[in-house]
């Protein structure tokens, strides 16, 4: 049962992490982007280390297309991958209304930020694959500082700037500030989601599975 | 005795640090509040990751509500918690007491800034909830590094900016610059902390207790 | 066969992540050289931190210079070095290019950015000193967060910030962005590299080889 | 032998780094010393790091107090003292002049940046009261990073930027650029920083030590 509470504590703080430093950043800066993503980036990097390093002794995936991939990996089952992502996408929207609800503004407000183009979407995968790579490939000792490093740069190094997420593209759907992204957008970051980590799962599998001293468990 | 030392010691150096690196931060921006803010961050990272680092050995809660936890955990006699909180909030004046003094102010110009409101008080009581959560959970080798980055990602995270500490809550009123709080809301902020370090304290109790692998002693 | 995957996809991955955040700098930014250099920095340090922990396993040199040192020590052949310098220059390509496209420019499109002079030769000799320094001195444990950090540091304390690696200067050359290096200038980028690679190699044989007790490999 | 050439190098290295990405810095920003103080703390942060991770198997002082607090605990004799504190600001000197040079300024050109005041002599006693204190109860395992965090607060939470070393006020006085030193107030620096060892060294003895778990070699 802790694991559960676990996928929908770890979650709700990531999000709320995530949306809560993008309106801090933008209610402090002077109409300058890129300091508002710098804070974002390090808010979200530090979240991640913590969050992972203190649930990991539970349950840590805190994202459908992580518990997706160990589904298919056989150590979950398919009714723990549900049941996980139902916690995860509670636990984003409790976080992300939280977030709003601390800065004074209304606990639900739909994004109009819209995040679409061909390229968004190549980006959306390229990131959800890199994300998944690492995670299939990291020792645990180092998973939670190789995780927040992973997103640390890849929020710059794509266009999307890597929502990698499901639950987070949900969550983050109900805040109209600097994170947010438009409820129609979704569906397809989600898709590009679900295609990035196969295609890491399946390089993983041809190329690196069994030859690694590491192990993702 | 030297657990009393550590903890005046390493209180002091963290509000120290917590103050000193907003007036400094104030003192050379441009009129930039993210800027200052994320300086801010960062030296009460860096502090964190050090004091706890170092004075581990000895005694590192730095917070009167992280010793009345470890007291409600039986760890600590009520005579070594009060004790322990006298020292931390001897240590949090003096070392704002020193930035003030370093950076040419009166060493004690009580704080006009005003942080009242609900969502200000649920913030704190958010923000006092995590980092308790975090420390019941994290391993005793990882502790230093995990609450520094639980701080770094609260600062921003939250819309009180995660003061989550009575000690650091009074120490912060005596300078009246970026990191201060007016006298007048310190009960408050410190009532919020209580009731969110009890709050981590049940949840942890009834859930995790127990099952968890690492040990927060 | 994975070693040569691991190299492609790393060295991919690392100059994806030097010219993709130095574009999203660039976009973000109003004006501001000094903020968009910060974050590539903070994207190459996490960048470098991932990779390398997440390809140890098999093979992270990400770099020719580095490959050619560890030829000279006789960890691999000279046609291991030959192979591993062809997928690293290809993989540094490809992650530029994809940089390119996932921003919305032109795939291919060289820089204009000169980086000329002595002092800037000497800077890049000064670069890879260091950094193949680093690498011949670190332990394997720590090899991932001590090249990151040397990489954060130097390129702000070297006036050509720090290429110090011949694939990246080439895949660089690709880019008419923030992080780009006219193709004209490749050449003796590269040349300082060596020079540089080898008095540290030679330094490490005559003074340190022996007495470490650490390992590079 | 090597002990002197690491002391030599890292000590360059480090007042390479320190005055380098100040100058990088000033070059790039548009008169925001904020901005300019945060990359040179960050570069001061990685190099700390990687230079006592990497030269901590041969000798990691880089400063001639440190080197005198390791002398009155019996682990070094007088004459490395002396020896040690002659490579260490022969490498500060060479660093910063080296850094002069490959940002095209003259190689030498002493700095006219005051530093003075009571406030700024009390600051520095501090600033090295804390160093000290700090590396004196440090884990051999973690004092690379511990003491890299410490210098990333102090630049912030000390009104004199922690110079906390004698070499680097002589090597920082060779710099008319943001980092530099009066060679007037070099004097009253170096005594501030004996004085501020010395109490760290006293309060060691007579509280932690022996009852420390960690060891400090």
């Amino acid at each position: 049962m802790n694991k559960f509470v676990a996928e929908f504590l770890g979650t709700g703080f990531l999000f709320c992490a995530v949306v809560g430093s993008g309106i801090m950043g933008e209610q402090l800066s002077t109409a300058n982007d890129s300091l508002t993503l710098l804070v974002n980036t390090l808010a979200t990097v530090f979240a991640l280390y913590f969050l992972i390093s203190v649930f990991q002794a539970f349950s840590a995936h805190f994202n459908p297309v992580v518990s997706f991939i160990f589904y298919l990996k056989g150590e979950i089952t398919g009714k723990t991958f549900l049941t996980f992502s139902f916690f995860q996408i509670l636990g984003a929207i409790t976080g992300v209304i939280l977030a709003n609800y601390m800065f004074e503004l209304d606990p639900v407000c739909f994004s109009q930020k819209e995040r679409e183009g061909t390229n968004i979407f190549v980006s959306e995968i390229f990131a959800t694959f890199g994300l998944l790579l690492v995670i299939l490939l990291s020792s645990k000792d180092r998973v939670a500082s190789v995780v927040a490093a992973y997103i640390g740069g890849a929020y710059w190094f794509t266009s999307s700037t890597s929502f990698a997420n499901p639950a987070g593209a949900i969550g983050r759907s109900f805040s109209n500030t600097f994170a947010g992204i438009n409820p129609d957008d979704v569906a397809l970051f989600c898709l590009a989601q679900f295609i990035g980590a196969l295609l890491a799962y399946f390089l993983y599998r041809f190329c690196f599975a069994g030859n690694s001293i590491t192990s993702s468990e």
